[in-house]
């Protein structure tokens, strides 16, 4: 059993050389991607998912070659080639091979089924550190390919020993590289609503949290989040990932707080159940 | 004899399908370029483009893995291979293959070499009409892959018989998709300062025009272009191209104006004489 992917209609194994090199995601930057996982072997939330992607997809007027249920037919089959209980699909459309590097002709689809990443169960526990970072994402409604900032900070961030970037501008706050953000401020749980992409954790923590807390869904200044008395951002891979520092200045006294371990604890509930 | 390119190593048919799927370029949009043209054979203004190709690495952080010496070794390998007088050559540096989709550990170089583009004399003649877009380019002195927007707005640019967008923000302009903008107010000859890629062919025609008119190199706004006498772009592939239309405004009498047909021959007589 081993790891494969999907390619314009063919199954490879994961390391394959596939790519010609006037893609227009490799000359252009003009590809958009999204990533889910199973739990229990099941697609977490795969409608939804779906949905984004094809949202992606309209937005960036790129075609889409193959349909939800073909697609769900591919998801099956390279999870059964990979052998493992638990897998991360990773789809990428691009622009596709261009003779004039402008002009899109047939997107090309891949279909990337990987290990599941590393989890941070410390980071769970003990919270994480951001950098504030003076920037808001290009069509952030889009999950397009394009998180230059994200890679040309890693040193940076490693210096710093911060886990990821909040990305603010005009003191406004939008989201993580990769995830969504949220606050509380006493028992009401808000997160902003503009310049954001679209997180399906963020949509299942919502929808979690409404019978508990009193959700606000809205612009958020970073003076807001600053003196918030928790902070967390939650993702595919993150859940909801408490934020105990930005920059030099901590979060409510530094520890993960009460509410935001509800909030885990609620997700955790939902996942250890997903498709039983 | 045929066109071929360079990989990491290696010179293969143009057509070669080479990327794995996990490049840093393909997921995350980490990935720069640079593009230029012989003339009588002879790469034009080669430590020009190879010293920029350098500077957005290093800005970038991707460590360049051949020197320019080596480099133009190759250059002179894939001009022998493709047989033609003139050519032209695409330089993509890559983020390279990441495990984790986000670490950079070996970038990915390539070089194609191409058949020059074909070119626009109609356009030079009697000029273009571009789009104001309110937009500029994210880290614009890099020369990163990032033309999402020129791909997106194709199809509106073809409906409204447009050649390219004219980058504007906050009524100051930058530049077009892929080149830089300038503009005559009598005998002045201004072009902005910032936000803008170091144009290899605004900088020849700077240099050309510095005997013939007052050059003023500075912000420029968006009324002053629209009220211009001339206003025409420059890049390796449109040389200096007059822009007569701005949306539905008219730049001046609506068709090229001595000024930028002045440039246009110095440009000429440059080229024509270049190598020899």
């Amino acid at each position: 059993m081993s790891y494969h992917l999907y390619f314009n209609g063919q199954i490879l194994p994961i390391e394959s050389a596939l790519f010609q090199t006037n893609d227009l995601s490799l000359l252009r930057g003009y590809g958009m991607f999204d990533y889910f996982r199973t739990y229990n072997g099941v697609p977490f939330r795969w409608n939804d998912y779906w949905a984004r992607f094809e949202n992606s997809a309209r937005l960036l007027k790129l075609p889409l070659p193959v349909s939800q249920e073909e697609t769900a037919a591919i998801l099956t089959e390279l999870h059964t080639r990979a052998g493992e209980a638990e897998v991360a699909f990773r789809f990428v459309l691009t622009g596709g091979y261009s003779a004039d590097s402008v002009s899109v002709v047939q997107p090309n689809f891949l279909i990337r089924c990987e290990p599941l990443p590393k989890d941070n169960p410390a980071g769970l526990l003990k919270g994480i550190k951001v950098l504030p970072y003076d920037y808001v994402r290009d069509l952030p409604e889009i999950k397009t390919t394009n998180y230059v900032h994200m890679i040309l900070m890693a040193d940076e961030m490693k210096q710093q020993q911060a886990a990821d970037l909040l990305f603010h501008k005009d003191n406004e706050i939008s989201e993580l590289t990769r995830s969504n953000v949220f606050l509380f401020k006493g028992d009401s749980l808000i997160t902003p609503d503009r310049n954001i992409l679209n997180g399906i954790t963020r949509r299942t923590v919502l929808e979690l949290a409404a019978p508990h807390f009193d959700v606000q869904v809205r612009p958020v200044l970073l003076d807001e989040l600053l003196h918030a008395n928790e902070v967390f951002t939650t993702s595919t891979t993150k859940w909801a990932m408490p934020i105990v520092q930005v920059g030099e200045h901590t979060i409510g006294n530094g520890t993960p707080g009460n509410r935001t371990l509800k909030i885990q604890e609620l997700f955790v509930k939902l996942v250890e159940q997903w498709g039983k």
